[in-house]
Formats: structure tokens, sequence, C-alpha cells
């Protein structure tokens, strides 16, 4: 595809292996061309029918996004607190399942609780958000996501294939009612996911995930079949 | 990645823009070791919290597996039937927006409607199938999908980097019951999709999708920026 690739090409299976959630990002801002490629890019996951029912907002210097960038800002440091007092979050006295995200596991939790304070402390100059966006066609229910989350997950790979990271979060949902009147979002579109995007600073660790026969199940639930096992070389990447 | 690459490795950018549904199979099994490597990767996707409530219930050839195979064919011959018949979906009548992915509209009709009739017809023979599961811990929502169908869409593009290609499809929900039933599928879980997977027979056209300023706004609904255009090269990619 012709567009920026700053590295040598990530190989996909490498890439799906070792895309992470990225919270802390450089000043560094996203060009055109660049945010246009990750973004075409999520258009090509599928859809139920191929209706294509995503829509991407984008949120960067604009006054409507600086706004929104506030109203962001100010929710996801609300929920943070809350939920660092509410699930005694300290450095000290961490538990897990305290975030809504995947670097929960992969960081020492002192290093982690640190790391979602400087994300939420960061908001207002996160390089740039994306409100994922569902044209739904009929009420809300439980599946609609299959046609709106796999493009989620390809804007997040094609922003690592081009040096970017980024996080899915939830945490606009506490000021949806002023996000939707602020940006004319309509009634029927639902705001599926909130993503923060820019280029990563430091380095990560790898992804950690339970082992494979916690997790896959042949011909009756519960009973994991022996071939069920992690690829050889990547005991490491165990969670807990 | 330790696993079975038959080609050379596809660059992750390339991965994304070209992994399209395939519904023709040849009859070549899926060794243990690529299901388990395609399962692996599926699981690197994030969830919610890290929870990882994704498991993946597979069906190749045990006995349970062929009865819910036959419930699952069933199931799909009737759904499409039905679908066919409604929708005028007939080779010379043919409209879009008839079936739940997206070759819909990546062929011409007539061919479409043969390869849907060809998938459902053959679902038995299918090389593997996974109902892709949520393990809930709090009731059903519009947004748990957030925690599932990433990592769906992680499954169907390493499928594509080991040469392989699947359908994410929703028409198990009509023996739903039954296959709860079978498979023992505990109340709490949610069978959120069902994807056929194999080793795609024939040749397949590219992706096709409406153009980026149809579906990116910024700062304001409806507002498309001058930026958001396709990579140079992919107008043959565009929809309709």
């Amino acid at each position: 595809m012709p567009v920026t690739q700053p590295h040598a090409p990530v190989p996909l299976l490498e890439g799906l292996a070792t895309t992470r959630t990225i919270r802390r990002y450089t000043d560094e801002p996203i060009p055109d061309d660049d945010l246009a490629a990750i973004l075409w890019h999520a258009t090509r996951a599928p859809s139920g029918s191929n209706r294509q029912p995503v829509r991407y907002l984008v949120l960067r210097d604009g006054a409507a996004a600086l706004q929104a960038r506030a109203l962001l800002g100010n929710s996801f440091r609300t929920s943070w607190a809350a939920k660092r007092a509410a699930d005694g979050y300290v450095p000290d006295a961490a538990t897990d399942d305290t975030v809504a995200d995947d670097t929960v596991a992969d960081t020492p939790k002192a290093r982690m609780a640190a790391t979602m304070q400087h994300f939420v402390d960061h908001l207002e100059s996160v390089p740039a958000i994306v409100l994922v966006c569902l044209q739904r066609y009929r009420g809300p229910n439980p599946y609609e996501g299959a046609s709106v989350y796999p493009a989620a997950q390809n804007l997040l790979l094609a922003a690592r294939a081009m040096g970017y990271g980024g996080a899915l979060t939830m945490w606009h949902q506490m000021v949806e009612p002023q996000l939707r009147e602020l940006l004319a979002v309509p009634d029927e579109v639902a705001l599926s996911a909130c993503i923060t995007l820019g280029r990563p600073a430091g380095s990560h660790g790898p992804v950690r995930r339970r082992p494979l026969h916690d997790v896959v199940f042949q011909d009756r639930w519960g009973d994991s079949p022996t071939w069920a096992v992690d690829p050889p070389g990547t005991e490491h990447t165990h969670w807990k």
C-alpha cells in the first residue's frame, strides 16, 4: 500500500502478537496522510451485510476538538480517580481489573498506576483522538459490535504498522451527552469506542495473556484439546 | 513467531487491506498446530481491563461437532433460502444487503448468490468452525463487543497470514438453544460469532469499501476533512 512506513514492514503475525495498548505518547503530531492511511485500513474490516456502518469522528486541534478534549480529560481523570480509590489501586496495594484495557497485567502494578495517571493527565495533548461510531439501523443490541469493533482493531493494528500506538477506552461514556451535543452526533449513532493515538514514548513489554489451553475448547464447553498449546517460545507472554 | 507460514510473510498493512470474507474452501484440513497458532494470535487482542473473557469453542470432526454442524447447516440453509426469497435475491434480480458479511458487494450479484448457496450447502464439510464466545461478567449490553470482536478480527487476520480464510457470521443464532445444550455452554456465556475456516478455493477479488471521505469526520458529525482521501492507487477498491 502506498503509505508511509517509517520502518521495515511489520509481518502480519508479528503485528498481531505485538500490538498492545499504548498510553504514553510523544508530542509528535500525526500527519494527515498517516492518519488517513490508518483510518483507511480500519475501513477494510468486515461488517454485517457489508453495510459499513462505522464512522470515524476525529479530534485533533480544532476548536470543537479542544472543547471535547477538555470534557474527555475531566471525565477520564474523574473515572480513574474513582477507580483508583474504590479498588485500592495505589502503588502498594494494587489490584487487577481496575482499568479499561490491557496494559493492566503487563507492567508492575505501581508502574501501571503511574501510566494510567499519566494517560488521564495528558488527554488534552494526545496527538489524536478517534471516536469510533456505529450508525445503527436497528435498536441497540449486544451483537452489533460485530460490525464496529473489528474496524477498531484494524485501526489499532494499522497504527502499529505505521509506528504509532493507541488505547481503546470506554471512558467517553460519562460525558457522552455533552460530547453528542458538542459534535452534533445524531441520536441513532452509537459512540462505540474512544481511541487515543500517538507515537509511543519509551519502550513497551509484550502482550500478556492466559495460556491457550485455558480459553480453547473442542466439542464441549470446558474440554480443552491437547493441541491447544501456546507456540514454542512464547511462555514469557503468559499472564500471571 | 514459530508457526507454519506456507508463503512469504504478509506485511501487516497488506494483510489488513486484503483480508476478505472467504466462503469457499478446499477439503484440506487445518493441522492442529496451525489452528493453535491462529487462535493464539486471536488471544493477543485487547479486552476491557484485560479480563480476557473470550473463549473459542472449536468444531472439527468429533461426534458433537458433527451434530453441531448438522444443526448449523440446516440453520444456515434455511436462513439463506428465506433471505434469498424475501429479498428477491436471484441472479437476475439481486439486491444488496441480504447476507451477513462483506463479499456481498465484492462480486457480481449472481456469483455472490452462488457463493452463498455453496457456502450453506457445504457447512458440514467446512474444515473448522469456531464459535467465538464471551464469558459475561455482567448483563448483555451493546458495548460488550469491545472485548470479543477485536479477537474475532485477529483470528481472521491470523488465518489470512497462514494461508487460510474465514467468514464471520451470526447465523448460528437460529439454533442457539440447541447448540448450547449440545455443547454444554453455560448460560452466562454469549455465542458472539460463528467463524468458518479453511483453505480458500479459487481466487478472490479486493475488499471493497466506501471512500474515506464518506466515513471520516473531523470536529463535527458530517464534516469530512480534506485529508480524508483514500491512498493513491486504491480507487479500484471503491464500493459501488
